[in-house]
């Protein structure tokens, strides 16, 4: 199967427009959706992170106030998307449902064959247990999902990790598939880059011995 | 050159004891040497820590009481310790020196042929810079300097690097020397396996330009 660059992406929470910022700078990426629960997010991020909020603010960008549970369910079965990206709070209140079986669910309807989703995985310091239950949700509905994490000091413990899942059963998501050049790593990236995509992957062993047996 | 397990180690600071601890419990270490400054910090490690502080007590263990800067000169040109790690505080005050040329320069001839130090290497979110200042100084007196960093919640921005660097001109220390099961990691380790091992030298990317270039 073919992995053509993503041209539609969708993003659940992220109403301060950093994951936006960082979608839209790439000239594959034709069209963003944007879907966050909370109109102050925007606003406030608008005033007060305008380096971060700059995403929100741009052409390609599409962006909507509202449920982003039910928005996925009515894009669901629509499979044009070929990212979407969960950039929600923890799994309290709200947010407890973008960590469940039914999500998933409809991110998978919503993507196009071979599409990607990921989403705010926790801490492999605080949540190990959680984290391999969300893993073996995810399993019931992607063919293949895995768990990498970024050192993050915002974040409680220095860290966060992330889900990625794919419709591909054949594809490998710890290795990348675009390749760039030290040149447009240095242009595009402050922390990502093509080894530390990889390196993002492997876990302490503490770790690795719950989340890989989920 | 070959590389034996090491038998003979220092550590420098580390009075809290959990770096000995982690040192003693494998088999081929037969003799731990740690030299602080201050006596208070094995006392109270003892007192509150004790989980750490059962390293302090292991039959293969020398603590001494003194200025890990003259312990080392003193042990310079004897060239018998296999490795020296040196477990710091912040490059303030006393600990400035544990971080410049002179520094190294006595640990390179306490060292055996071979030899490998690994030091306190600070966060590449806040000292980059330094850490770069700190590279350079090294490689004025070791021929192979790397920097790898781990996840660590309790220091500030949620990392801490380390200075690996060694005596042997041909070796890549991103690679481990010794090979662990998985039995084996999952009995000796919470956080490190030979996987982690190499990843922990991958860089995020601002990091790696200012890093690599040192």
């Amino acid at each position: 199967m073919s992995h053509p660059n993503p041209r539609n992406i969708l993003v659940i929470g992220g109403g301060d427009g950093g994951v936006l910022r960082e979608v839209v700078k790439h000239d594959c990426v034709e069209k963003a959706d944007l879907c966050d629960i909370d109109e102050a997010v925007p606003r406030l991020s608008k005033k007060y992170l305008p380096h971060m909020a700059q995403g929100l603010e741009n052409r390609k960008v599409t962006v909507v106030i509202g449920d982003g549970l039910e928005f996925v369910k009515k894009e669901a079965s629509k499979n044009h998307y070929d990212l979407i990206i969960t950039d929600s709070s923890d799994p309290e209140g709200p947010a407890r449902k973008l960590f469940e079986k039914e999500y998933f669910e409809d991110c998978y309807n919503a993507l196009r064959e071979g599409g990607v989703i990921t989403t705010q995985g926790e801490s492999f310091w605080e949540n190990l247990n959680f984290i391999a239950g969300v893993k073996r949700a995810c399993k019931e509905v992607f063919p293949i999902v895995e768990w990498a994490w970024s050192s993050t000091p915002t974040y409680p413990s220095g860290t966060i990790g992330y889900f990625v899942a794919t419709k591909d059963p054949l594809r490998d998501v710890r290795r990348p598939v675009r390749s760039f050049s030290r040149e447009e790593e240095r242009k595009y990236f402050k922390y990502y880059n093509q080894d530390i995509h990889s390196a993002s992957f492997v876990l302490p062993t503490e770790a690795r011995e719950v989340i890989e047996a989920a």
